[in-house]
């Protein structure tokens, strides 16, 4: 959590909630000599050598705790009840006693990462109901401009003049020949691969040759005969949760396959601030989380063509987006300056590097592109937004909000553009949220309140009984309890209100949006006054980003004709709640557009097109990047953005309307 | 022997001799499990599998035999003694009589490619006298052109501003900035490993970093600090008998050290062509052959180090040069195709590959470069002969040959090039002959017959005892007896001739040059018919390769300004009885000269000068190249050429002087 600078005390101070995933499915599934441990309800068995963390024997075996803090102890999330066993482990520890309450220390709840296995025997865990394995809503779809097909990779099929004695040109420069006559091609190279092969592939099938190049420049691969109808490029969106995968069909542009799973590095830091933390431990931890990436990789290139019956050596081309953090691990760049201020990255240059040295399974001519990056906290993800976008190269204002633990905020039009990075922390994933989860299955993603009797209504992803509240449900949750006046303007529940809904933990109040028999644990489901601060927090980060970019560059909300709201959590969102809670700049809802996950979208036109390289090039050289920490105005901007809607209501003409006197 | 395509005839009935070397000083000693053979008097003991042929289990144990067939039996060069041990291995084969003489049998020779260990137990052998290692004369030097000093790779040493919320530039883009202004180096790039390694590095000097860039636009390494005073390259000379490494010093172009050994790919056969055999059993002998040079290599590199105390990662550039054989295996290109008519290379192009890729140990980011290849059989050491010895920049006309196995040879001026390859066998290089021997100690290296008595006198390597004649002996040898009227001008020795010094054996006449008490085997040493068509084969390969050049572009022999002799082989023949051969064109003595290694001078060159890599290209572009089986003239040539010192004895008028009556 370092980069968190402005609230590190109340992210000291939040309650923190249990759910633990299984990452069967992802590629991290290893098996390592130690003592028995059997998990439930999964029903997984690991050995766990004795001296070893129950934590680091799950995530061994792949049963992945969803760690915000990679084992480290400050997240409380790695909840398990020890069913049998118990005399096997080490004692409480005073973090234990901190993230649990006397109550569930008796029914055997422990944190993973706190228990040592000090002897052998036999252990019977079981994960929470509440904490079960949930398929998250992985959504892979996002809009998409139409780029004109100009892949960078090109198939070239000729036949050769066989050698005489009269023509003993050698076969490199034989080929040469023929590309340049049949196609024009000139000064063509090939690499060194191509080279060792080139003599047997040009006699297998009688001297007719399919040479595929790279920018038409370089012979990446040769084959023997036609082979010009196979080539494939292959995107992938690595999300610091998931990773998103596209097989594109470089003769005609269309996706042929789409794959996702979670991110296999889960298992190592819920967040991109933890993972960097982890590989800073030693060299080697930065190999592991490359490996754990690029294993996924391939696991999604597998599963695309095994949905296809092509082969891994007729992928020629790759296009990689992510943020700066998964950009240089999954490069294996050294990534720990990105999270130490003032955070520069290792590189900002677009890569273009040799997928096999990356260790991608594809043909092993290809190479891996990635977009450049703009800063620390604005990645090649954000640059993929724009281009998905369209933003830059329109004459009207837009702005782009990628909601995310950092969020990317990008104002702009074809003339310039401005962006920033708000630390927005990750509560709208579900994550420090008291009852939070992700969106999935049994998550409330959408609230009313009714504003008489301040009864509540909700809406649960596929229909199920409710477990959690999602990042969507959350901020409708605040939106309504603001609207209907519970919460005041500084983003309390007014002590006073004495309606059943309301429940008095200590000092804290919380409002009961699922009583125990609606809920799907039977426990109730509550938004509660930290997970209200913890909204305000980062509704304020958005906000505050976002207007200091408007100042610099003088642009008044009336003046955006569009908002654009990226990322997964974006594609559920409303809008009209957004604004209530001032989240974003109060424009008529119209102008927002969801965009769902552009970063995706961005990175299959790369494949397609290498003229959107050169577009990316050119935006991000064009882009001024505003490091918020650096600005004087930063603190005060954002002070008064932690009001409901804000300090200065003036700049929420709308909302305003709609709020009584008191609330105001 | 396949482009022997004249004479093969003749090679078949050639008698042939022994000797074994010891490769001790490769890079070749692997130990396998096997059972126990003593091999004397090296002292060496190795293990052999049953049903495995000692010659495999030698050539696995690095003591290996001079097989110029690389084990197919078709030599006789394997010879060893069997003195204990006889019952355990296969019986005599057919070739073994073939090969050995009655007597020979009964004193237990046979041959190693011919025995399988057929049972346990111990087995000593003896190699013979006559072939016992011996250290060659290995020539490391060469003329060489003084070219300006600009290499390829150069280091600047820049301090970079320390970044700041208000400059977070990334790192790489810092030093990119960094470079500009102190260098005005333009676009640089980087490779893979320098962008995952310079975020450690450029913190680990306080940022002060020094970049080694590649043709001043990739850097290919970064070191914290100044290390600009150290930066080296190291050129080879890939020869199919011995290598040659040149440690440089690139700040000033001085050569800092020089080594040479054996090629370790000997073992596998003596020649490119029985090489190239080789790789075509299997896929994996082409692994195993680029693997024994790429590790001589290798080893060239660490003895140079040792002796200069400087580190593999200060070696950021290398460059190798070798007949085109040698250059695709080195490369792990397929060579098979260079071995059959109509002999095309597999690429002409230079290369420039990652020395990671090929194996090479010295600077990860370091290239090894290669000069074009003009034909199958003239490659990049010609082009590096061509360059070292400057004909390509002169107005006068020169002759350039490169006497081996194959002759390579150039005629030619600044205006325009001409070139082919003769097949002038390895009769040079002492191979069958019948005493023939390599030019090392004990060899009759010159060569004089009284004219009145008929009686020779000689000189010997390093003054020893005589073993056998090298090939400037044997040349020396054949012109002497031709010159003194013991031949006619068809090579044949005259049969009415009563002179102790001749010997016959059967129809077989031979010239005695060391009687046995003279010779250090005790055995004595003589110069036969066989011997003496092999050097009109070879020589007649050589002249009507030239003659047709010189036919091709209308130049006659007065009109050339300069003979350069290149090879190990050149340094010590005398022109006099190249002459009186018929070997070379009847020009006076004085325009003769012996360039010595030119291969090595001109990879030394490439390594001192980026310019000079540009003129090779274009050298090879100028170039036009003749391949003999094409000529139609070329039998014809040949078959006039093979008279002493030709059937046209108007082309010899200065040999012709010296001739009597009967001689013409």
């Amino acid at each position: 959590m370092i980069r968190l600078i402005f609230f590190p005390h109340i992210y000291a101070e939040a309650e923190i909630d249990i759910s633990v995933y299984s990452l069967e499915d992802t590629a991290l599934v290893t098996a390592l000599p130690r003592a028995n441990v059997t998990i439930q309800p999964i029903g997984r068995r690991v050995s766990v050598l004795i001296g070893e963390t129950l934590y680091s024997a799950a995530r061994s075996a792949g049963v992945a705790s969803e760690a915000f803090c990679g084992g480290r102890g400050l997240c409380g999330k790695c909840r398990v009840i020890v069913v049998e066993g118990r005399e096997l482990l080490s004692g409480l520890t005073e973090l234990e006693t901190k993230f649990l309450t006397e109550a569930e220390i008796h029914d055997g709840y422990r944190l993973a990462c706190q228990m040592i296995v000090k002897a052998a025997g036999n252990l019977l865990v079981e994960i929470p109901r509440e904490s079960q394995v949930r398929r998250q809503r992985l959504s892979v779809l996002g809009i998409e401009r139409k780029v004109p097909l100009g892949p960078s990779i090109s198939k070239h099929v000729v036949e050769l003049p066989v050698p005489t004695l009269q023509d003993v040109t050698a076969d490199f420069e034989r080929l040469q020949a023929a590309l340049k006559s049949k196609y024009h091609l000139e000064d063509i190279s090939a690499n060194y691969e191509t080279l060792k092969k080139l003599p047997g592939v040009l006699r297998d099938k009688n001297w007719t040759v399919t040479a595929a190049l790279k920018d038409r420049k370089v012979i990446i691969d040769v084959d023997p005969g036609d082979t010009t109808g196979k080539c494939y490029g292959f995107a992938v969106d690595i999300g610091t949760t998931k990773l998103a995968g596209y097989l594109v069909d470089l003769n005609n542009g269309s996706v042929v396959a789409a794959t996702s799973m979670m991110n296999p590095q889960i298992p190592y830091g819920e967040d991109v601030i933890s993972r960097i933390s982890y590989t800073m431990r030693e060299p080697e931890k930065l190999i592991d989380l490359q490996a754990a990436v690029v294993g996924g990789v391939n696991r999604l290139v597998s599963d695309a063509l095994r949905a296809i019956g092509i082969d891994r050596e007729d992928i020629y081309d790759m296009v990689v987006v992510g943020n700066t953090g998964m950009h240089h691990i999954f490069f294996g760049i050294k990534p720990e300056f990105v999270s130490l201020s003032p955070y520069p990255p290792a590189v900002q240059s677009p890569l273009d590097v040799r997928t096999k040295e990356v260790g991608l399974e594809v043909n092993s001519g290809a190479y891996v592109y990635s977009y450049p990056i703009i800063a620390g906290f604005v990645g090649a993800d954000a640059v993929a937004d724009i281009l998905a976008t369209g933003i830059f190269e329109t004459a009207e204002m837009s702005l782009l909000v990628d909601i995310g633990t950092n969020t990317e905020i990008v104002l702009g039009n074809r003339d310039s553009m401005i962006c920033c990075s708000a630390a927005s922390g990750p509560a709208f994933e579900g994550a420090h949220i008291r009852h939070g989860m992700r969106a999935s299955t049994g998550a409330i993603e959408r609230v009313w309140i009714d504003p008489k009797t301040l009864e509540p209504s909700y809406r649960v992803i596929d229909e199920a009984k409710p477990e959690g509240i999602c990042g969507s449900g959350i901020v409708d949750a605040v939106a309504e309890l603001f609207r209907v006046g519970i919460l005041d303007k500084t983003g309390k529940i007014d002590q006073e209100l004495d309606i059943p809904r309301l429940k008095r933990e200590g000092k804290v109040l919380s409002y009961v949006l699922a009583k125990p028999d609606e809920a799907g644990a039977g426990k109730e489901i509550v938004v509660s006054q930290h997970d209200i601060n913890e909204i305000q927090l980062a509704k304020a980060a958005i906000y505050s980003g976002t207007s200091i970019l408007m100042k610099r560059v003088g642009v008044e909300t009336n003046e955006i004709a569009r908002v654009f709201l990226a990322g997964a959590f974006g594609t559920y969102v409303d809008p009209e709640s957004t604004r209530t809670i001032g989240m974003l700049p109060d424009a008529p809802t119209d102008r927002f557009e969801f965009v769902g996950n552009t970063a995706g979208s961005g990175a299959r036109m790369a494949l397609m097109s290498k003229e959107i390289r050169k577009t990316a090039y050119n935006v991000v050289r064009k882009m001024r990047y505003l490091e918020l920490a650096a600005e004087r105005d930063f603190q005060e901007e954002f002070m008064k953005a932690l009001y409901f809607p804000h300090k200065e209501l003036e700049r929420f003409p709308n909302i305003c309307k709609l709020l009584t006197v008191k609330q105001r």
